[in-house]
């Protein structure tokens, strides 16, 4: 293991995972209606920071090898959307609007999963809990939408404070 | 050229680009004291449009080619920072906490010119305008800070609508 690599891949999701620290979810998220299988808040952050930690060391692997470009082309690009769906669901309340971008997560996680798969078994499958979550959460997204249709979007720049 | 993989990088640009139009400048930016030298509002799409094309041919070229790695993790590195840091600026106006981001991802984006230059010398070229942008984006945000001492960070989750 290139611990290099896996440090650069880790601080790439410690940045994606800043958002969750800086956009906490609160009183606002706490009176959301939600469907009966939302998991508890505790859970989200041991999610994160195992799957965090499972992917950086599935780029550490793949990072470099002989095939990886689409591999890594795949991994940078859940990076970025995984890094925007936290500000434009808990900073500006886009119930809706959320959802493009956790299409884009889970179509690049799943094609982060099989490219990393094709270049090395144990990097792919340290994706599959990744994939996993972001189905669920996906779904979570999208429950959250149909059950709290009266949400009004923030508007940070209008706001006068 | 791997129009596959550049299609992969330039979406990756894109989720981090989105930022960008859904945390608008608007009035709150507006009101902030500038240094005389900050660019003019159309100036920023303009040459985050452009870095982000030229960074994805930069990926596209590098990904996959013989000791890339480190290219790689430094590719996703900046990216994850850079959607990171229109958040935390326009939708929490954090002119401070935007720095140790802005710091992040001058040194991903450091990183990122080195290594690609270390395997194709287009790639790392492509790279030298964003890092002139970043110093000069971190610049102006170190001066808004200083400018803007009393400025009140937004607490998203506090706020009842």
């Amino acid at each position: 293991m290139d611990w290099t690599l896996f440090a650069i891949f880790l601080a790439a999701t410690v940045g994606a995972g800043a958002t969750g620290a800086m956009f906490p979810t609160g009183k606002w998220y706490l009176n959301l209606t939600k469907p009966s299988w939302t998991p508890p808040n505790w859970v989200f952050p041991i999610m994160w920071t195992s799957i965090y930690i499972l992917i950086a060391f599935a780029g550490s692997r793949v990072a470099g090898r002989d095939d990886s470009g689409v591999a890594m082309a795949f991994w940078a690009a859940q990076i970025a959307f995984n890094a925007l769906w936290t500000p434009i669901f808990f900073g500006l309340r886009r119930l809706w609007g959320a959802l493009p971008v956790m299409a884009g997560l889970w179509l690049s996680v799943l094609g982060a999963t099989i490219t990393h798969f094709q270049v090395d078994f144990w990097a792919g499958l340290a994706f599959i809990p990744y994939l996993i979550w972001v189905t669920i959460a996906g779904a979570l997204n999208l429950m959250l939408a149909r059950l709290n249709p009266d949400q009004k979007p923030l508007r940070p720049s209008e706001i006068e404070v």
